[in-house]
């Protein structure tokens, strides 16, 4: 990006803005934020220190900030699918987008989701807390569920800590199993998780017999029942 | 503790070492490490500043780490649960154990779990990580597994996450549902991912089926397998 800087000269306000915000986003997204400077930004920008600090006077923090809100409205777009198809097929579809996004900013995703950076604020916590409520919201959206009892919501956050958790996990693995076995396992837990809950939960019961209706054999849940349909002797030889 | 002082007078190094940490432990289990101060802990053993920081000269980081390694070792003793029973009944058990000390520790658990903390540094993060280690390795041995692969590895760490997620949600909730259905639901989740892991992994397949040997109708698994038993038909219709 240095290399076009002359032809930024007479940048307005807002696109100069623009330009060393992606510059942050890209260097903070793939290291940590303890290896990122203001000089890093600038350079990356093929602009003077002090222009960085006149576009963002917080400096290196005020970047960060700025950086995690845009690495946040990017995941929360990801979770966004056509509303069509089988749930769990949509559901593959928005994983696919969110682990992409795990693989292309892996340091960023990992400073921001393990904590305790030192760039860490309350203000970048409620940015992470947003995500979790917005990825929420469209599971229960594609689950055909508005203002979602207790224990459904409780369902959803949970499933969504473990895809989080998984996803940190298989970046200290070295990215196994390959993203497309990982996001089918990550959906076919969903399944299993909806499942159990409805034996208990009235409002899951629902929300799991509407999603069964939209599932067809060729569906990850479809595909999900016809593996498990072998481990059936063994698990209703518990109901005699 | 503080109106006891003065039989402490002649303590032991060793037993005034322990009588600080405990005085420690306490307040860290029942504040966030920001509103707990070294004069909070000489008062709650009613002794003198000074006396606090010749026994922990780091002050209060030494102190918060000192009580974040206690509550670890309180934790992870809490998954050991004798080996006999069917392995949802033992993990019921180990939960119950797992969730009293969340209730009890409320504010230092969400301290340690949630990060961010003023107090946190990667020495007590590597703490939580030996908890979660230590935590799976308790569940797999319940499995009858010793050197997991990756996928029954990361299965189990998944669900180690579900357990902390919802237990810092159930906290937030104002400790809904009660405990003792929140740990039949984390035992179901456990179950269902076992399942649903089983059926594209060798490793799990087997280790499911031997706890499945063990498990009994009137087992946590049992009365799973009873209640899942009506959603059969929907479930069995995407064989078709």
């Amino acid at each position: 990006m240095s290399s076009e800087a002359p032809a930024y000269r007479r940048m307005s306000v807002e696109a100069r803005r623009r330009q060393l915000l992606s510059a942050a986003v890209d260097l903070f997204g793939h290291r940590r934020p303890e290896d990122v400077s203001v000089d890093d930004v600038a350079s990356a920008a093929g602009v003077s220190r002090p222009l960085v600090y006149r576009y963002f006077p917080g400096g290196k923090q005020q970047l960060y900030e700025a950086a995690v809100h845009g690495a946040a409205q990017e995941l929360i777009g990801r979770f966004a699918v056509p509303s069509e198809g089988p749930p769990t097929q949509r559901l593959a579809g928005a994983l696919d987008r969110y682990l992409a996004y795990v693989d292309e900013h892996d340091a960023a995703y990992g400073a921001l989701l393990r904590g305790g950076s030192v760039a860490e604020t309350i203000r970048t916590d409620a940015i992470v807390d947003e995500v979790r409520r917005r990825a929420a919201e469209q599971v229960l959206h594609h689950l055909g569920v508005t203002g979602a009892g207790p224990r459904l919501a409780m369902m959803v956050r949970s499933w969504i800590a473990s895809v989080e958790a998984v996803s940190l996990i298989w970046l200290d693995e070295g990215k196994q199993p390959p993203v497309s076995e990982l996001r089918a396992w990550l959906v076919d837990q969903f399944t299993g998780l909806l499942l159990v809950t409805a034996t208990g939960d009235p409002e899951t019961a629902e929300a799991a017999a509407r999603a069964l209706e939209l599932e067809t054999a060729d569906s990850p849940a479809g595909a999900l029942v016809r593996r498990l349909a072998p481990l059936a002797p063994a698990v209703t030889a518990l109901l005699e």
